[in-house]
């Protein structure tokens, strides 16, 4: 049996959870205050950040479920994605309307190959 | 290979399915006829017995993606979440607003690490 | 560390990832002027062919996400799903409402135990 790593292991939840050489975790931007293009090019810069501090980059996501809190704006998020993922080495991606949380215009759940855990 | 093992297995969906060393399960309260506290409430109480269930326990859930029917009932789920997770040991947790089958307020969808599988 | 097959692996998405002995996929339907009963049954041809793809077939389905655009279409999921479904060897199953992208009536995000990966 594999062991669970956490890291950023709060009272609520936890930010990534790594168990059988796949990390978990759930994206939000930081700055809520941001309008929509704000915040999803803060989700990529995020998910960037997360990638690197598990020794991966961007190239290790294996499944990124994306929730809009209006999806109407899936052209903003395509053209920033499109500029952001690696061709041929992109993650499966679903990408559905839900309602989200306070100001929130994005929310990710991502899923990343990794070493250990 | 893993050996996929089910536990509850039905006509239209399995129960548990555990695999690779990971169980996933879709919890929703057993009485629908509830509030949305109350079934908050029973999908806690079920979380744990599913897991007990698997010889593990709360802190062994590594993802917990939780649809609420009205999304304005997250604060009555953060209560009552706070008051049943184990701080420091807690999963990663998304949740978002989505249309429900029936009288569901609640519809949830973990996974969690066990041995074998 | 296992490591990652995709198969499709486009500019956007890649159509399948294989990592760790799971295979992950979103599925919606190819023909998106079809009625939601025809993209239902579409899906789940679709699934079907992923599958043999993978060298196996719905019987290894692990777990299946469907999201529909209204959710009062889910009887008919129900009676196409469950003349597909092979009880006793179902994955777990969430179905919640949610808005989807152009035509879409259903959004499927399945995963499948292959070997390798």
């Amino acid at each position: 049996m594999s062991e669970i790593v956490r890291i950023g292991a709060g009272k609520r939840w936890t930010d990534i959870v790594v168990y059988g050489g796949v990390a978990r975790w759930v994206e939000v931007a930081e700055n809520t205050a941001d309008d929509v293009r704000g915040q999803i090019g803060q989700v990529l810069r995020q998910l960037d950040e997360t990638a690197a501090g598990l020794g991966v980059d961007r190239r290790s996501l294996l499944e990124v479920v994306i929730y809009l809190a209006d999806l109407r704006d899936a052209p903003t998020l395509d053209e920033l994605w499109d500029a952001w993922v690696v061709p041929g080495q992109a993650p499966i991606r679903a990408c559905v309307g839900a309602a989200l949380s306070g100001n929130l215009r994005i929310e990710v759940i991502a899923q990343a190959a990794v070493a250990g855990g």
